[in-house]
């Protein structure tokens, strides 16, 4: 199955640049590529000043390039979101070594001075992931084959991308054809594909969310991921577009049990899982009526140890569904429920 | 109250500028200008391929100028949607004169041959209704004052826009303060301002519906002009946005009694009226808990005028809730019952 070309792909395997940081705290997007693509990362390119260290081999650009990495991905991010003008020359070097330059900046990569003529010279691309490919269509709501799991949200950053990631991992294990399909800059530099679902244009969500996960054999799983929730003052918009294109027959609730409230928007409660899980199923109906949920995933990372087993079993037993936390249990007791369901 | 700058907003009074046009069918843009903004129209700017007349006067771009336009708008379509090179010469002469150019093209005014030097030379603006403005910030869901009421459809194409331009009229000939708010490319040429939702990024579409329609005096009425529907396998996502960042107090329904299904996506069906009340209602709560329907508008223009009064009459009893043809009826029955409602 060949991808559509509207979606963002980048080559591997590919080096991590983390500039000139300090601290773990601007090293997100590199530390969640080497973890979840330890296999396909050759190392990290530090600038001088850096003190940070992600703990993989250091390389220069043009090392890398010799160890047969095609790509360099931007992993750390400066005070304000842009490119300190201490990167620029190394990005530069990369490029013209060859390296496709990956990032998800605020400022496009082209912006950046030489960096065009330098990617030129390399045969290099400059790849933005939070600018969406042109050509999108509109959305047809034609069922198409494959199976979908969706992870959805009570909010925005609750989970949702890491819930999907190991939902992948666990079906892989257990021998399913399982692919992550990812609708966030993290997520697409994770996945080394997708489609930054938030910054499609309106009309063209749906549409964008067919062409992220095409028609497949029916057998096969897509794991997509969730982008902000249906009970979001602001963003809904997009969480409905994505929920309705993927047309998926299957999602995961993921939700911060010490969220009160919209993360930034204070006079909003979240809703709780069964509203949540309600209004999916009314609204994700339109393209799949056998829509379902299969479980709560829940983020214990700040619950004390001797609460959390109450916690998942107070979800499960509301719900009826199994609970986990991703990161620390696992998905399988969610997948096993898959299992039965759509075997 | 200063309009925000993300808003598309041009100056009057205006021309409208028709082309070579040979029928009735390619100006509808230009029709639509001249019934809802008469006293605004100074004639029409016609080539001498010309044969079809909206019946103003004819003018040059010149004369046109010289008699207080400040604006030409581009009121005709030609096959396929492009600009024929026989009009550039026109748009440039009228940009030259001083005439601000605004077009609804799929093509940017600024890339056809000279116009953008033409406007350059005779200080005048080119302006895309298609294309939002830059700056639109992301939706608060922050209450604001004012009341405001939206159009919602059963599907794209019933009479949205009419219906919102009928209910602001009815609204102020008795007595309301009451303004039209553009959300498509012809409301935006009727209404001279307003943002085209559908082309706004995803992320913002809350957001410039609160842009759209600011806060505002209490007793002041904002009458929206909806998009696509609820439960439209497209463009559902443009609606929800909408629908959530206006945050209306009411909202009318729309319907095409002959259409069974989504026009375009002949598998899904439309929803029936009380279907799309409730999903409104779910929906519209979020931001405004107080959010009711407040009766319904049908485009009965293909009907038999026998059967007019009881299929009026089965949607009234159905919903209890006034319906009429906008169009015919006119929206007096409606401002009754809102005045019932809100006074």
């Amino acid at each position: 199955m060949t991808p559509p070309s509207v979606v963002i792909e980048f080559s591997t395997p590919f080096a991590v640049f983390l500039g000139d940081i300090t601290s773990e705290t601007f090293a997100k997007t590199g530390l969640g590529l080497i973890r979840w693509r330890p296999g396909e990362c050759v190392g990290q390119v530090r600038l001088s000043a850096a003190t940070y260290d992600a703990g993989v081999p250091d390389l220069t650009a043009a090392n890398a390039r010799s160890q047969g990495a095609r790509s360099l991905i931007v992993g750390s991010a400066a005070v304000g979101g842009g490119v300190p003008d201490a990167w620029v020359p190394a990005l530069c070097d990369a490029a013209r070594a060859g390296l496709d330059i990956v990032a998800g900046l605020h400022v496009r990569l082209a912006s950046l001075p030489g960096l065009a003529a330098a990617a030129e010279q390399g045969g290099a691309r400059l790849i933005d992931v939070r600018v969406p490919p042109a050509g999108i269509p509109v959305g047809t709501g034609i069922k198409r084959p494959g199976r979908r799991i969706l992870t959805v949200g009570t909010d925005c950053a609750c989970g949702k991308k890491y819930t999907a990631l190991q939902l992948t991992e666990d079906l892989r294990r257990r021998g399913y054809a399982a692919t992550f399909r990812a609708t966030g800059q993290t997520g697409i530099m994770i996945a080394g594909r997708g489609i930054p679902i938030d910054a499609v244009v309106a009309d063209f969500v749906t549409g964008a969310a067919e062409q992220l996960s095409p028609a497949a054999d029916p057998s096969h799983w897509d794991v997509i991921e969730g982008q902000g929730g249906l009970f979001h003052p602001g963003y809904l918009q997009v969480s409905v577009g994505l929920l309705v294109g993927s047309q998926p027959d299957a999602f995961v609730v993921c939700h911060d049990p010490l969220r009160t409230h919209v993360a930034g928007w204070p006079t909003f409660p979240l809703p709780t899982i069964p509203q949540l899980v309600e209004r999916t199923m009314q609204l994700g109906r339109l393209t799949n009526p056998g829509i379902r949920c299969v479980g709560v995933a829940l983020n214990t990372s700040r619950i004390p140890a001797h609460e959390r087993a109450a916690l998942l079993a107070h979800h499960a037993e509301q719900t009826g569904l199994p609970c986990v936390d991703p990161l620390i249990d696992g998905t399988d007791a969610i997948v096993e429920h898959l299992e039965g369901l759509f075997s």
